[in-house]
C-alpha cells in the first residue's frame, strides 16, 4: 500500500511517497516562495503528488492517502489551517482544497507531530508506545505520542512543551511570558548567548572565527568554538545543555517515556549533546532512576513526511 | 453494585463502600498507627471492610473489587507497594495480603492518581477526558488523567509535575533538584517564606497572629494576616500564587485539559487561590487563548477512596 505525506514548511514544500511500513519510496521537494496565492501553493503541492505518483509509476487513485504536516494553528477534524507564523495561510480549509487536486482522502496534523509519528513508526523510537519528540531550532517544539497516538489534549493545542517556564522571570520569549524552555534551550537562545558573549570577550574564539562580525555568528558558532578549547564558549554550552537538561528531565519527571527523540538543527551535533545530557538525567531524575533514552531523530527532514503519510494509515 | 476503596495515609486508613457512579455509601477511618507491624495494619484495613459490609447489610462477596490507593513507588501490576516515605511498608505484596484476607479481586494505585480518578468520576471534573489532578499540601503532588485513565508513564512513576523546575538553580526541593515547583508551591513554601517574613518584618500581621512565635506560622497564617491586609502577607502571597500559576500555566501548555483540579489543604482557600489563577491563566497560556478550567477539588479526602473503589470498575 502507497501513502502520500507533504511536510509544508515556510521554505520548501517536501513531499514522499511511503509504504505502510513507512519506508520512503519516492520524494521531492519544491521551495514554497511564501507570499504567492495560496491556490498556487495548493497547486504546486498537487504537482508533486503527480510526479512523485508518475515517478513509481502508479495512479493516484493507488494511493490510500495524503496525509499533510503543517506549522501553525489547526482544527484537525475539519481540516483547515487557521494560521501560520511563516506562511501565507489563513483559515484555509486545507485539506478540502487538496481534495479536490488529488481525489484522495486528507489528513492533516501539526508538523512537529508529524515529525514525531515518523520517529516513532521507523525512526529513532521505533515501536515505542510513549515518546516525545522535541525539535530545537529556532524554537523548540515538540510532539507527545502517547500509548501510539499523537497526543496535542483537549483542545488539539497542547503538546506546547517549548512554552513550559522553566526561569520564572527568565528571559522573554516570543510567546509574551517570560522564561520559556524555549528562550534557552533553542538555537537561537544559544545565538544569543553567543552575540553577547561575543561582544563582551572580542579575544573569545567565537568573535574570531566570524572576524569580529558578531551578526554571523550561530548556534553553531558557539560549538565550533567550544571544540577549539575556547573556554568563554566551553562556558556558554555549558549553561546551554544545562537548561536544555532542565526542560528533558521536567518532561521525563511528567510522562516517563520510553524515548525522547531529539530533532532540529542542535541534533547534528550528536553525542557531543547527548552525552551530557543523560549524564544529568542520570542525576537529577525524581527517584534517582531513569529509565527514559535519550536519542538524536534517525529520519531528519524526512520524519515530517513519512508522519504526515502514516496520518492515513488505518 | 458495590466497589470497596482504602485510602491508606501515614495517618489515617480511611476505607468506604461506593456504587458504580462513585457515590459514597458507607465510610469508616481509622489511625494507621504507623511503625506497627505491616500485619497489624493488613488486619486493620480488612476490619475496615468487614464492617463496612455489615455497616450496609451485605456479604464481602456482594462486593466486586476492593481498590487501594496508595502512597510512594508501587508496582501496579504485581500489586506491590515498593517503598512509601511515611508507611513502613517495603516490598510488601499488599494485593495478595489483602485477597487473603477480604477473597476479592485486589487493585492498587498511587493515591493522587486515585484522587484524580475519584474527582474525575463523580468530583470536580466529572466526565472530562483528559484532566489533571493537582494537590498542594507538604509537597504538589499530580494525578494525570487521558482519555479518562490514569497516565503514569511507561514505567509507572510519572505524573511527577510537582518535580518540574520552574526556577532553574533556585530552592532547593526534597528531591535533591533546585526549584521544582513543589519547592514554590507546596503549602511547606509558603509556610517557608511566611517565618523568613516574619522574623525579617515583626511589624506584620503574620509575626502578630503566633505572638512571635515564628515556628507556628504555617500556610493559613499567611493567608489569614493577609485577610487583616497585611502588606508583608499580601506581597509573599501575591508571590506564591505566581509561582502556583507558573506550573498551572506550563501544565495547560503541555496537556490542554479540560480541567485542571486544586485539591489538598490549600484547596480550602476557594476563590481566593482559584481566582487570581484564571486570570494569570487567561493571560499566560500559550496562543492566548484558555479553555482549560480551573476547580476546587470537590471530593475532599473521599476522592482517593472512591478512586480506589472505582479501580475495579471495568
Amino acid at each position: 500500500m502507497y501513502y502520500l505525506g507533504i511536510d509544508l514548511g515556510g521554505t520548501n514544500i517536501s513531499a514522499g511517497i511511503v509504504n505502510e511500513k513507512g519506508d520512503m519510496l519516492a520524494k521531492a521537494t519544491t521551495p514554497t516562495m511564501n507570499g504567492r496565492d495560496t491556490e498556487d501553493i495548493l497547486d504546486d503541492m498537487a504537482g508533486l503528488c503527480e510526479k512523485l505518483a508518475e515517478e513509481m509509476g502508479i495512479a493516484l487513485e493507488d494511493i490510500e492517502a495524503l496525509g499533510l504536516g503543517v506549522p501553525g494553528k489547526i482544527d484537525k477534524k475539519k481540516g483547515i489551517l487557521i494560521y501560520a507564523n511563516n506562511l501565507n495561510f489563513k483559515n484555509v480549509n486545507i485539506a478540502k482544497e487538496m481534495n479536490k487536486r488529488v481525489k484522495l482522502p486528507v489528513h492533516i496534523e501539526n508538523d512537529a507531530n508529524c515529525a514525531a509519528i515518523g520517529e516513532n513508526v521507523c525512526g529513532a523510537a521505533h515501536g515505542n508506545k510513549n515518546i516525545i519528540y522535541v525539535t530545537i531550532g529556532t524554537g523548540v517544539g515538540a510532539g507527545i505520542i502517547i500509548n501510539g497516538k499523537v497526543f496535542s489534549g483537549s483542545f488539539g493545542g497542547g503538546g506546547e512543551a517549548g512554552h513550559m517556564v522553566i526561569v520564572a522571570d527568565g528571559e522573554l520569549c516570543s510567546c509574551g511570558r517570560k522564561g520559556c524552555w524555549e528562550a534557552y534551550a533553542s538555537a537561537s537562545a544559544l545565538r544569543r548567548e553567543g552575540r553577547i558573549a561575543a561582544a563582551k570577550y572580542p579575544s573569545s574564539k567565537i568573535y574570531e572565527l566570524v572576524d569580529g562580525n558578531i551578526k554571523l555568528i550561530d548556534a553553531k558558532t558557539v560549538f565550533d568554538a567550544a571544540d577549539l578549547g575556547d573556554e568563554v564558549a566551553e562556558y556558554i554550552l555549558g549553561k546551554y545543555i544545562n537548561y536544555l537538561a532542565v526542560g528533558i528531565v521536567n518532561l521525563v519527571n511528567i510522562f516517563q517515556p520510553e524515548t525522547i527523540v531529539i530533532g532540529g538543527g542542535v541534533c547534528a551535533q550528536g553525542d557531543r549533546v547527548i552525552k551530557p545530557l543523560e549524564k544529568i538525567l542520570d542525576e537529577k531524575v525524581y527517584g534517582g532512576e531513569n529509565k527514559t533514552e535519550l536519542k538524536i531523530a534517525t529520519l531528519g527532514n524526512d520524519a515530517g513526511i513519512v508522519g504526515a503519510a502514516m496520518l492515513g494509515r488505518k
